[in-house]
């Protein structure tokens, strides 16, 4: 094939056309959208359309005569397979979050050359990064223009799901209480005004929810708080007339989407405005008038919403449940149908996902279900295709020996799930248990880790690796990452990873958040195995406050990977503990073969 | 008494009638010098005069009708006490290297009026940070006076002690070849000059020692390093004839230390000069030539220093090893005479320092011995002064029962020192033990750390802390401190700390660090267990460089203070290897009462 004729390069030449009319020299394609949400509609998939690459974080920078894409190590196998015959490079990126595409442009560009990127999808605090590189480098930054306009004619319209209210009383918090406790924040920091531009802490403070994202109960929009009104801007037919009066009664307006920017270049003189630099674009703080005031911090309602109540967190405890008693069915149904009938990992997706949606206040999926059987659970972000799946068992036998792991997860109307397991397919060999049981080790010392309120994410991910670096092992991804209450599967503030900590990212209670180490053998298998922990109060000893994990997740742990010898009594009587709850809270959700396979797979070691 | 007429109050109305005449409302005096040292000449103590606090870390701020001492958990209790009748406020720093006067600044002064700061000793990256917060506030900040100039008659002369050559064979690279690195660092950056103001660089890179700093083997000097010559800039009497001519061979000229900021002055219009803005003060940089470029970079010889070679590692080793002979003979003295001769606090330190004085290559003690008995032991920065020491023993009794720390250690030509052990006096009590044992599992949960090269240190910190945070227990200080070559014995870039990691401060092969995990209750007791460890290759597996530590400090570890209930078999296992080396290691170095110490001592568990 003439790789010149891929659909790529087609598209890069009608890119480059448009720069060249433009007088661009470069193009920066990041992967965002002006709510610089990490999932994007298939509107602001530039950086996909231009690339080929599908993984969810990337950065594209297109010159007149190369292109590369910067990827951290996630997805650099995905990325080297999709970029082939694309023409474009992959840098790869050491850790997540690397901006290794400053110090490329800044070698790449002349003095005097110009870089194009729209700042309706640059987050202001990477427009300063960038900004700063490229003056050091003598680039001239081009920022009012949108790359994408001219090159792009599929380009796919904005998305209108409808708009739905979170009711009570899975919406524990009245939208009016948590209006009154963002305009106390405000008032804490000299604000008369706050501009909220991210979906997620949009649906959290008023209490509704959409699908303009997949698998992300958001909706596109932005809100301006004052101490009187909140303005909604969205598009206007997705709210139909009474949920607009209800609104109206908590003082709640709706404009159109389109008039964002307008309403925030009206702010009276007057006005301090709190932004978050994180969470809002340059295109929109530069639409805010000179004269007024501006606070930078963090959006209130991000810590806010990183703290479940303790209304969410029962509500949770219960969509747990019956997260851990779909999956009983499905792996139930598995274990019996292997090498009995055609399994792959699609059927894997589309059997699990079925039995998820059985469960009431069953919403969608909080992500694709990742199925990676062998090799293809040594990719983090693997997705099976119905071009490209394995074959996990045939009609009257195995189709092959090894790891399946499977991580997935639901949206109920009472919290949201995310779940890893890994399972023997025929007999898993020396080799992968001991990787299976290190993981596990992992897992285990960090699920019951006491340790003081705001301790930073650095340290509770060395707790969870320590196991693997013994053996000179490691994982290339974060530990944790918080997890929302029928909201994003990966919710800020806090993580728990290698990252830079800044106090916001530290542990606090009511904090959801995954424990998920991996390892990942490339062309071999993946292990991973993950559960969500909720931060809880532990018991003081004069030292300050400290903090301990309960786990949410209900589904039994292998046993069958485990290498005894590798595991310390005191590790086994944690996971025969575990092994406890999940039997004693399911058990009654389950019935039949599923009540079996949960009896069987939940005995002491 | 009056308090009005305590001497502190007198040296503040001296301050502050000075701070009249020239029209400053706020002065402030950090703890630091013109080489950014921690441990600081009498000359550069102007915050200790004013304030009457000795502790090595604090900053004074005083105002016309308030004063302030800023100070981190370590120093609470000793600033609290000394700080008494001054009318000084304390404020206490949440952590170490905060910078709590800034905000409180802030908040004292009004827009327009003046704080005052002496340039010449102000690290050029912390004036970054003032001058910011002081914009900020409408601050006027000036920083071209001497606020002790007018108010401290008294101050004493700069130190003028000898320097000498750190000769071959401790000195394990030649000064010539430290210049060549130096300058091919300097070649890699595009620099033409490089200046040097910090003392432990200095001495390392023209293997030059001294004594202008208690404890630590340095001399005051500045150095700009050129393609071609190295000038030194230094009290020309502190050299003979003979090192001047050594020094000339090797292409190194002797200026006076006062001349040091005219010839940053004199640098060459085409000059690229090579600054570490944390190891260089403002007034320094303000003497500059504008022509010259200038690149901001760490100090290519504090990299270089913190990696020792394996010729230095082998010196260390056997440094380590007179050390810990010392430590038996006094220790078997020591448990001999309890109950029998008097012993105070003041005697530990003595006799302790006399027998590290008898070993072949001792110099100096590395710091004032920590000797604490009970409630003194619970003092991370405790020392005993002949008005205020506990006794631990009488000729017929012992004076009480409880744990004594003691934290000490030597500088050999062939190395630094730096071990804490803790030793029963009569029984331990229950709660005791439990401490003790804590605080050991901390200890050997790090030793054996296996982690990836260049790990930064929270990770590693968190690992040290663990068991204590498993029962709600923690400590105030970092776990570990980097360690000096015959040199300073806290030395950079690399930490064990919680602090925010640059990545110059993670993990090296060759570094040598401390760790000492500790635990205090106050009033009662202290335990810390420290020992001193190389960073050393681990065995890869296909993910990466992987790092361990070589236990470096030779001496039992008091194993009557253990409860052996909470250790695991493989602790367990760990102090028993442990103590055989030590054992080993030690047995031909001692003999008599000491050799029996170390035998009784050293038995397995």
């Amino acid at each position: 094939m003439d790789t010149r004729t891929s659909p790529i390069r087609l598209r890069l030449d009608r890119l480059r056309e448009a720069m060249r009319a433009a007088g661009h020299d470069a193009v920066l394609l990041p992967s965002s959208d002006p709510h610089l949400s990490e999932y994007l509609p298939a509107h602001w998939q530039g950086r996909e359309w231009f690339s080929g690459f599908t993984g969810s974080v990337a950065t594209l920078v297109v010159l007149a005569d190369r292109a590369a894409l910067f990827a951290d190590s996630r997805y650099w196998s995905q990325a080297e397979s999709q970029l082939a015959g694309s023409g474009i490079e992959l840098v790869k990126l050491a850790s997540v979050g690397a901006s290794g595409h400053l110090p490329w442009l800044a070698e790449q560009l002349r003095p005097g050359q110009t870089l194009a990127v729209d700042a309706a999808v640059l987050a202001l605090d990477a427009h300063t990064a960038l900004k700063r590189a490229m003056d050091a480098a003598g680039v001239k930054l081009l920022t009012d223009a949108d790359p994408l306009a001219a090159a792009w004619p599929e380009r796919p319209a904005l998305p209108a799901a409808a708009i739905y209210e979170h009711r009570a009383p899975h919406a524990a918090t009245a939208r009016a209480d948590k209006l009154a406790q963002l305009r106390a924040a405000m008032a804490e920091r000299g604000a008369t005004h706050h501009w909220i531009s991210t979906l997620d802490d949009l649906a959290w403070l008023t209490n509704l929810r959409g699908a303009d994202v997949d698998y992300n109960p958001v909706f596109l929009g932005h809100a301006l708080l004052s101490m009187q009104t909140l303005t909604l801007f969205v598009d206007p037919s997705k709210l139909d007339a009474s949920l607009v009066a209800t609104l109206a009664r908590d003082g709640v307006a709706v404009r159109s989407y389109a008039e964002a920017a307008a309403a925030l270049a009206a702010l009276p003189r007057e006005a301090t405005l709190l932004i978050d630099p994180k969470r809002i674009t340059l295109g929109l703080r530069q639409a805010v008038p000179p004269a007024a005031r501006l606070v930078e911090a963090i959006n209130p309602s991000t810590l806010a919403k990183s703290r479940k109540t303790d209304a969410e967190a029962a509500f949770v405890r219960e969509a747990m449940a019956r997260d851990g008693a779909a999956m009983c069915a499905f792996y139930a149904w598995f274990e019996a149908a292997l090498g009995r009938e055609a399994i792959t990992e699609l059927t894997v997706a589309e059997r699990l996902s079925a039995e998820r949606a059985k469960q009431p206040d069953f919403v969608s999926l909080s992500f694709p279900v990742i199925a990676g059987f062998n090799a293809n659970g040594a990719l983090p972000h693997y997705r099976a295709s119905a071009d490209a799946h394995a074959v996990i068992s045939r009609a009257d036998a195995l189709a092959a020996e090894g790891l399946l792991l499977i991580d997935s997860g639901g949206q109920y109307l009472g919290g949201t799930t995310d779940i890893t397991r890994v399972w023997p397919i025929g007999s898993p060999t020396a080799e992968m248990k001991r990787d299976y049981t290190l993981v596990l080790k992992g897992t285990i010392a960090l699920s019951r880790m006491r340790f003081p309120r705001g301790t930073p994410g650095p340290m509770l991910d060395a707790i969870a690796r320590a196991p693997l670096w013994a053996e000179s092992l490691d994982f290339g991804h974060g530990t944790g990452h918080g997890v929302g209450y029928f909201l994003n599967v990966h919710e800020g503030p806090q993580t728990i990873s290698r990252a830079l900590p800044a106090p916001e990212t530290a542990m606090q209670p009511g904090m959801i958040t995954s424990i998920e180490p991996g390892l990942y053998r490339p062309g071999r298998w993946g292990v991973r195995i993950e559960n969500l922990v909720l931060n809880v109060p532990a018991p003081a000893d004069g030292f300050g406050e400290f903090l301990a994990f309960e786990t949410l997740s209900l589904c039994p742990i292998d046993t069958r990977c485990i290498e005894r010898s590798l595991l310390r009594d005191d590790e086994v009587a944690w996971l025969d503990a575990y092994h406890a709850t999940v039997r004693q809270r399911l058990a009654p959700l389950v019935r039949g073969g599923a009540r079996d396979w949960l009896e069987a797979r939940t005995r002491s070691l």
